[in-house]
């Protein structure tokens, strides 16, 4: 028996649970060629890929809601790179926004696009179904793009459409697992389906300081969330938890910003409302609408108990019963 | 009772235990006003102190052996910065060091120094002492530069001098305290002492990927270790043990490459002693001496056991003689 | 006398012509305390101060139509930096435009914004006037950003409107004087206003390689410019030259894209009269308004003689006639 | 006849000047397929030359003395990359040079050196010759280098040894021609040898604020350079010039920093003789020696008269008897 403390360990993502993890990612997604690396976040993953696959003069295609435009602090510009912009009300990308950009592209004085970029579920809690995926990825290959998908909530983006993992590897260049979101305590898998794009992502990840010098903690969050279908049992959790609130949301005849069938809601609520609540309940503010409402974003987790959804439920009901009475009283 | 996964956690560093690290480590720097950050890896605190710190055209000095010129593929230039390297054969820098690259400045056409950088310990083996490190800051403030020293290896190296925590406050503008090698999961405790580089510091961090969703991760693993003294009984074993090889070395005859009391050490040995304990542990050739000859290194850790050491010493002691064999029958 | 080709010569901006012109420029602006650089082009320009003004995780606020957005390949972003676009119909800046992006702002996971970048004349022909200026930069200074105005067409823009030089050293940080689209062989003079920002340019722009060894030429450019009222007398012949192109346009019923007092026009004609006229003229289609019609673009400069804009206009209403024999028959 | 003022002026270096000064030094160097781009200056060729060539995570390697690492205010890591520097006491590199650093190279943890940078003749005034590029051109290949040579004084350096343009074409990457240094008003011609290398090189000037706008100012600087034989006689006149200055140091019995063919050389001068130099002439004071000697740069330009170099020889004579006398009178 050798103790391992006297000598080199096996570090940055080499030990056995790491190894591990990539063996069961490249049997999920059946691609086993994958290049499979585990990051702490998703701005790292992000910023890596994106400052990997891109020359200086080369920008990535984002719906304005992507991630990468509005919450991670220029993350991609810091590495050089300009994100070019697509408007879309429900945050997904399809061809025809591509050709759009690719239209006014002029030589030399432009960035030359060649990513694109993906969230799936969006920030905004809609989802690709496959078939709008498949479009998405001809319409890629034929203009010489790569697709880049950002799954930091992929569990619940999976289990609400007919998107496979093996339809990952098919139709996508590299996307990311999120882990974070997914119960791990941390960590992103980075899957990196096209050949051309995986030499040497290791020194981007280490220039980045996104390499995990004990990476086996990366490697048994992923272990664990591929063993005993446990990430789509998440997936299928946060997914019913946020459908009971869309269907009480629906019942007292509120609307929402989006349509989601994913973790992420925003129902669009009367101010009053909104305050009772916040007085219990922590949540975020999404977006105002009008002088009287505004939408609220609820997120459900892996650790959200349907006891507590109730509860949440029945306090809806109060507040909305409340507002109600104050707009009776307040139209006398 | 309020389920925290219908709302927005409290996310990104902001939890409880990580806010018990931060006192903890104020008390023991007894600098009740440093800002603290934790991040996953060294590269990463390296990377984005030093991006923090510094405007475009100015520059970092290191001595040549040090880790950000070293081993951390380009991550410092990546960030737009030269480093000054300075040759140092203990991998130590003194003022004079510091003199001779602002003596060598010429204004506009060189990128202008203003941060010095240390590693304590160094890569390796040696370390600072009190004095040194109070004759260097005092270099660093006359010239206007500020001193930021890397402490990967900070428990062994405080428990090998005089140098306490609240002389890292006052001597210091900034400085990391190495968790990963410290017994840590992960982790690296960035510690801004300076009051001028505290204001925006965790913009940095969120646009280099380097702000954990979950700090709390972080902040439990420096909650452990400084609580009931563990960082120093960490310290103080690791050294031990390597106290222990040196004995050993120096007791065959063995020299060093560098002088250490750290637990890094740098024994220089027959190839063929080389040879034969690589047929037992996995340890790093560091440098070839001569045709003969080449340095090693030997890391000890909070996880070697006193009786493995045991066991080492009695390889070696029987490699030892088996050399002496083969240079016997060799010279016959 | 001393030969002065073995020796040193004052290079970089130092030499005589530079300083001359740096001179005239701070009495034009009436700022004696102005910082001064020369150096080739608007890009360089733009990134050289939009770099050297911000911190990391600082951004810049821009119209969508700003040059640094469109035509400048990603230049900004280049040296780690993120623009705030703002649609603006006319390609201008106003206070409320400010606040909406100030309002969204979330600290941390979003870039802070600190430069506000108007173009003046704008890319679209527009120009401010001076309440407008005054307007833009009490809101800038109201909330800690500093102004920033492109001048690549400042002689058209200044002649356009009541602002003055003076107002520009009053009202913003920093701008430059556009040069080369002047009548100079090359060359934008930035103008640095605010001595909070005039410190260490010179290393920005020797870092950028937009410092030139022999100065000079750019220096003896300007020296003209600001010598008997040259610069003026371009501006107001390249807006005299325009606005004859304007009313031929009004005349013959045709509108325009933008309203324009300065050299860029935008009228929009139908497809048929844009390709008689391409026949002789080679100018940029700017914008397909529908399937009969497009916006094209129009630029006179100093060397525009009268002589062929009346020959242009001669042209134009043979081509808009045949256009109307043409809609004539095709009505039949 | 159409007024080219009333349209888009066909700029950044697609006019007949630069289309002409390009087949120029195609024939020059025999290469019809290379792809030449004319810059402002030297710092600016260096920066997008090297940020084009590498992927992020590539480094160059350069003789320590290279202006990229000295004289350029961190241009080159301000795009990301990271110098490799090599000691190299004549300032050229060599074979050995070169597998002393892909000896320590270590994968991941080390940038990997993928460009070869030189400057010919180097900034101490030496010079290659054919045998010393082809070994070192071998030897980038072998070892799928690329090899960028800087050639800001490449009229002294091809006039001071066997090297021919055709050679540069054939055993180089990449190199560009000064014209800033050999009586261009300015610019710097790049050639790109290499076919990977040649696409959307423009896109990094445009990006790096390096495309001018009139780019027929350059153009014209290198056909004149390249008509009549003037780029060669001017590398000729300077090299001469040098060369009988040469001559009147030695003869006094003064040695050389450097043994320079070229028009810089660094005489080791008494500090006296400097001062007496110093009163009636500008230069730049190279390194100190010792107490009583240090270094001088000397430089001869397209515009130094022999006149001036007989001029300076009798101050030379002049400043040295006065030296003597000085110790004479001082060892009394």
């Amino acid at each position: 028996m050798v103790d391992s403390n006297l000598v080199q360990q096996s570090g940055y993502g080499d030990d056995e649970y790491s190894q591990q993890a990539v063996e069961l990612i490249r049997q999920q997604t059946n691609n086993p060629s994958a290049s499979i690396y585990f990051v702490s976040g998703g701005t790292q993953a992000n910023l890596a890929v994106i400052s990997s696959v891109l020359r200086p003069y080369e920008s990535v295609i984002s719906a304005a809601t992507g991630h990468i435009l509005i919450h991670e602090t220029g993350a991609i510009e810091a590495t050089g790179h300009k994100i070019e912009a697509v408007q879309s009300a429900d945050g997904k990308l399809r061809p025809a926004d591509i050709l759009t950009i690719l239209e006014k592209f002029e030589a030399v004085h432009m960035t030359m696009p060649r990513l694109v970029y993906i969230s799936n579920p969006t920030e905004i809690g809609t989802h690709y179904v496959r078939e709008e995926l498949i479009a998405l990825a001809r319409c890629c290959r034929e203009h010489g793009l790569f697709l880049f998908m950002d799954g930091a909530r992929l569990a619940s983006g999976l289990c609400a459409s007919d998107i496979t993992f093996p339809d990952l590897a098919d139709y996508t260049d590299v996307f990311y697992i999120g882990g974070t979101k997914s119960g791990a305590l941390l960590g992103e898998a980075i899957v990196i389906n096209n050949p051309a794009l995986q030499p040497n992502f290791a020194y981007t990840l280490k220039q980045r300081g996104a390499l995990l010098a004990k990476g086996r903690l990366l490697g048994i969050q992923f272990k664990a969330l591929f063993t005993d279908n446990l990430f789509f049992e998440i997936g299928a959790h946060v997914n019913r938890m946020a459908a009971k609130l869309v269907v009480a949301f629906s019942q007292l005849g509120y609307s929402f910003l989006t349509k989601s069938s994913t973790n992420q809601i925003f129902p669009i609520l009367p101010i009053q409302v909104i305050q009772e609540l916040q007085a219990k309940y922590d949540f975020y503010v999404w977006q105002k609408i009008d002088d009287q409402q505004a939408a609220i974003r609820l997120v459900t987790s892996w650790t959200t108990q349907e006891a507590v959804v109730d509860q949440f439920i029945n306090d809806l009901n109060q507040a909305n019963e409340q507002a109600l009475v104050h707009v009776t009283v307040a139209s006398k």
